[in-house]
């Protein structure tokens, strides 16, 4: 991909900027910004004594755990389609 | 769910220690620990001057982009499903 088409934006996550540089839409990676924001003060608020760093590895072990899950899901539809489609 | 259907592991992500509690099973939950902990290192590779806390708030905002793309793609899937029946 040539860098014209990539975009660029800078996003807070838990008080701390990130640069980010992607083929997504800049709205794809605001949001995704927001969901681990969200995620990391959730899951703040259940363990208060929990450092950034910390709160920031749970956060991305809760989303590898759903990740994991819908990659299950996704191959239940795949094999479903080529039952149906068979 | 009561306390006794719950599995407990301790898992090493990043050179911490983190206790997990969860209905999935120690396999599964030993699976996304090592997801994470190779994600942080993968990143850490290319970003050397990241402090623990930075990277794993990106490897988190990896997998949220990951479980995203998923996400369109079941709901791509289902409509599909619901087309051939239908």
């Amino acid at each position: 991909m040539s860098e014209q088409q990539k975009n660029r934006i800078t996003v807070e996550i838990y008080g701390q900027s990130y640069h980010m540089v992607g083929a997504e839409t800049t709205d794809h990676m605001l949001n995704v910004a927001k969901m681990v924001d969200d995620k990391m003060r959730e899951i703040q608020l259940h363990n208060r004594s929990l450092d950034s760093s910390k709160l920031a590895v749970l956060t991305a072990v809760n989303a590898m755990h759903d990740l994991l899950k819908l990659k299950e899901r996704v191959e239940q539809l795949e094999q479903q389609l080529i039952n149906l489609k068979g």
